[in-house]
């Protein structure tokens, strides 16, 4: 037996999720899982880091899997990516231990949030981004952002099916970039995140950014002074899985 | 009578080039020409800084128009946006006199091209870039592209078809940035182009990199010592259009 982990990419735009559905609509988990089942002829379950939901994209997602074949990687890489469709990419490939497991043993989750602060949308970062045409202020915008900072229970800033979970995680940084032409790239890195938490935050962080909503509102959310904090979610497009780290 | 000029966006990928074909495939200034001509309740005539063929793209292209209407740029520019396919998007617009040419009056042509020199091809730059799987010389292919800089006669590296025009043309700078991981993105800079070549010389540099062609074959060419100089041409996809100079 082998275990091998490959990190991927993929354009969320044609797919509804990553993880599989049972009505069978387009999935990244299903394309990968039948093009690898197909190749090394023997079904495969693939484990993956992290869910991504309907229209987010991956830079750097993570997945693992176990066959009984020994792979030649570098053939193995070129033939998958010739077989998988356009909208997805193998970056990367090795072998490891067979006790590897690409969601447990993930350390660090950093995801990128894109608006493009601009009066017009750029046919090249449409797809990537949210457009936002009015004036932000973006110094709030930074401030909000360090207020995730640290470890909190981020229970007010996910989605509310996740009742009982264990909702305390960490953010270890949120930094916003400011690129070309008024892209704002929002780049976020915790241990790992609740369900909708990274749209939820840049949701609360836009509101900020257009004075709708006061700072003093996201720290006691994070102290839990204030029980019912609802917060607008930013669209999925401008949502990228960047990477993964062990 | 009111001319007015707009820089704009375009993704190739699914247009048979720029200028309206007699056959009416899908081109770029035949989708400008019938939202500006719709929009503005009267037939227009399109200006434009150059050609791009099937499959090119652009950053900067420019274009003109006249009307009798006086427009609010701000407005008309929103409204355009949000007509226009999403494969097309207008990033600025100004009024300009009425003797402006986008053509005649264009001093300097900026174009791009991008190869991914990596060993898979990015979900991200498949549509943008050509992929190129084994190792390029890249020190040798630097120095290819600077023999272009200068004023020479380009006719070696230009499409057959354009013989008997004046193929004299100005190269003003020709450099090899290299990015994040491995893509590799030549911007040429020229007072005009000849039919192709931009994608002649990069087919040119390639073959240099490659260790298929000698560096003498360049400078012969272009001191008009060989005639038949014949190379390949680079893909289509892999350039854009990235500004126009006045």
């Amino acid at each position: 037996m082998n275990k091998y982990m490959a990190v991927i990419e993929y354009d969320g735009t044609g797919f509804n999720g990553f993880q599989t559905q049972p009505e069978g609509t387009r999935t990244v988990q299903q394309e990968l899982t039948d093009v690898l089942s197909n190749i090394l002829n023997s079904p495969i379950d693939l484990g993956y880091a992290g869910r991504t939901d309907a229209g987010v994209h991956a830079r750097g997602q993570v997945i693992d899997f176990i066959t009984e074949k020994d792979l030649d990687l570098y053939r193995f890489k070129w033939s998958l990516n010739n077989v998988l469709p356009d909208d997805i990419s193998v970056r990367t490939m090795e072998k490891v231990g067979l006790g590897f497991n690409s969601r447990r043993d993930a350390r660090i989750r950093e995801y990128i949030y894109r608006i493009a602060n601009t009066d017009y949308h750029s046919v090249f970062l449409k797809k990537y981004s949210i457009l936002v045409n009015r004036k932000l202020d973006l110094e709030s915008m930074k401030e909000a952002a360090g207020l995730f900072i640290g470890k909190h229970d981020f229970a007010p800033f996910a989605s509310p099916s996740i009742s009982g979970e264990y909702t305390e995680r960490q953010v270890f940084a949120f930094e916003l970039g400011i690129k070309d032409e008024g892209l704002l790239e929002f780049t976020v890195r915790a241990n790992s995140f609740l369900y909708n938490m990274v749209r939820i935050m840049i949701g609360t962080i836009l509101e900020i950014g257009r004075g709708e909503r006061q700072m003093g509102q996201i720290e006691k959310a994070l102290e839990k002074v204030e029980g019912n904090f609802s917060s607008s979610m930013a669209p999925a497009k401008g949502l990228t899985l960047n990477k993964v780290e062990y």
